[in-house]
């Protein structure tokens, strides 16, 4: 490798394979009347990597390559881009094939280890995932103010999506600040993770320093899990916003690290599970004469 | 062994290890007030055969004996009760070890591959499970009235819950007909449903045949996915019920074996989306003048 070679970012090739992401369906009402509705598509998609079978990933369909990408990615199986030549993605087989340059050192033995995670699997990497958390540094000053909080949950409820057509999928978001970079929607959950994963790692290889994390903000229709505010974290992500609430594990990850975890968050209301410090508190409501949180309303 | 031994049902000797299922947090609301909520709790499970490390659960921990028996037996790795001697959960080490009479044979081989589904992980078996699929034969006369359906989930709706107390979990449940015989929720959906199949196993060895899965029903507060309905036939029950949707796996399975997957099951209505002839129509409400499913409405 001479080195202007060296220097030059080299961004694998991908195809960009489509698929529809609903379908229609006959069904039965609860009058017996006969009609149709349209329900996700679930796709499986085999990952080979140089022509060996990795995993076999349930998906919706819609950036099958950023999702691989983030997959192998979050998985730390590949640590640049410059190690893969190649996803082509071929829908009618159901096959992701990834051609790398040089091959993934021990392969066998990094894909060994199984923890089944209740962010819906995918947990194989779990061990060695909280192992690597106290590494993680997210600036003690970044945060999100709480109108951008606001902004960002109304672009989320005005936004166009297969959940709205078809319901049964889960939505990950990636904002900076209000602004929506990227929404992403799949069958699983922690595809929708690692497609944002996938997307952030190519923008950072076109535009260095793009996708440094301390002015993103995550937002997920799902659970803050573990997983989720792991890999948020891992992103380098300070924020973490959920329609959903959040686990033991969530809650424990997030204090560790500092991340600022919300849930619950529907139209001007939340809950600030860690670190509120992190929150900017420019856009508070009027406290209502007799309303509170009950546990009723989460 | 004496051929009196041989015909006596050995039951597995299982501990009946307890931990709260829920904890309580602070919080601070979009008033910038500090307050506190229940979550849920998320405890890891280290699960040894013949301590050997198998896999790593992340579980409410409810019934954390029968969620192993169940797991061990969906994954397939135990053909029948008698080969496991013992399960022994402690939760202050988060450990579960299951001691079995004669080893597992090949475990090794039948863990390795691995498939990450839709429904929560846990999918290395996913291959053989669709394998096996074909073997499954459902009673066609199996089926379930319209007003034991609204009964169902009746008792769902009065069912005091950590869901209620604490949100973010999911929750499974067995009925015959309109009577709820197990209710099991934990923060990883298979967990529940393993952990039903673990009870059913159990209860079918002490009373033979009341386990019997055609006059069953199984309901889950999650979508119906293609692992859901895969147990679910499994387990011989005809007929899924659930407060969600349908995944595209979910509704071909269903539609492959022959099983009566009802979705969006709230209040009286809902929405039949495999094998209708198995409902039959005792209590179909009037049909007001100008409703009808919208899409919006799911």
């Amino acid at each position: 490798m001479t080195p202007s070679e060296d220097r030059a970012v080299r961004l694998p090739h991908l195809t960009g394979a489509r698929a529809p992401l609903t379908r229609t369906v006959d069904v039965v009402d609860e009058f017996g009347r006969a009609s149709q509705v349209s329900i996700p598509a679930e796709r499986d998609l085999t990952v080979y990597v140089d022509k060996r079978e990795l995993v076999t990933l349930m998906t919706l369909g819609g950036h099958p390559e950023w999702l691989v990408l983030g997959y192998l990615r979050n998985q730390r199986l590949v640590g640049g881009l410059d190690e893969i030549e190649s996803i082509t993605v071929d829908w009618d087989v159901g096959a992701a094939s990834v051609k790398t340059r040089h091959g993934i050192d021990r392969i066998e033995e990094r894909t060994a280890r199984r923890v089944v995670t209740t962010g819906c699997g995918q947990g194989s990497v779990f061990g060695s995932l909280m192992d690597e958390i106290d590494k993680v540094c997210l600036p003690p000053e970044a945060g999100l103010r709480q109108s951008q909080l606001y902004g960002l949950v109304d672009a989320i409820r005005l936004k166009e999506s297969t959940y709205k057509s078809a319901g049964s999928v889960h939505a990950c978001a990636l904002f900076r600040g209000a602004e929506l970079l990227l929404f992403v929607e799949d069958v699983g959950r922690h595809n929708a993770v690692d497609t944002i994963a996938g997307w952030m790692w190519l923008q950072d290889a076109v535009a260095p320093g793009s996708m440094v994390g301390e002015d993103k903000v995550f937002y997920t229709t799902g659970r803050l899990t573990s997983e989720m505010v792991i890999k948020s974290a891992q992103m380098g992500v300070p924020v973490v916003v959920s329609r959903s609430g959040i686990t033991e594990m969530g809650l424990e990850v997030a204090r560790r690290v500092g991340l600022c975890a919300i849930g619950r968050a529907t139209h001007k209301r939340f809950l600030c599970f860690a670190n509120p410090q992190r929150l900017h508190w420019d856009a508070m409501p009027a406290v209502p004469a007799a309303r509170s949180h009950t546990l009723d309303a989460l």
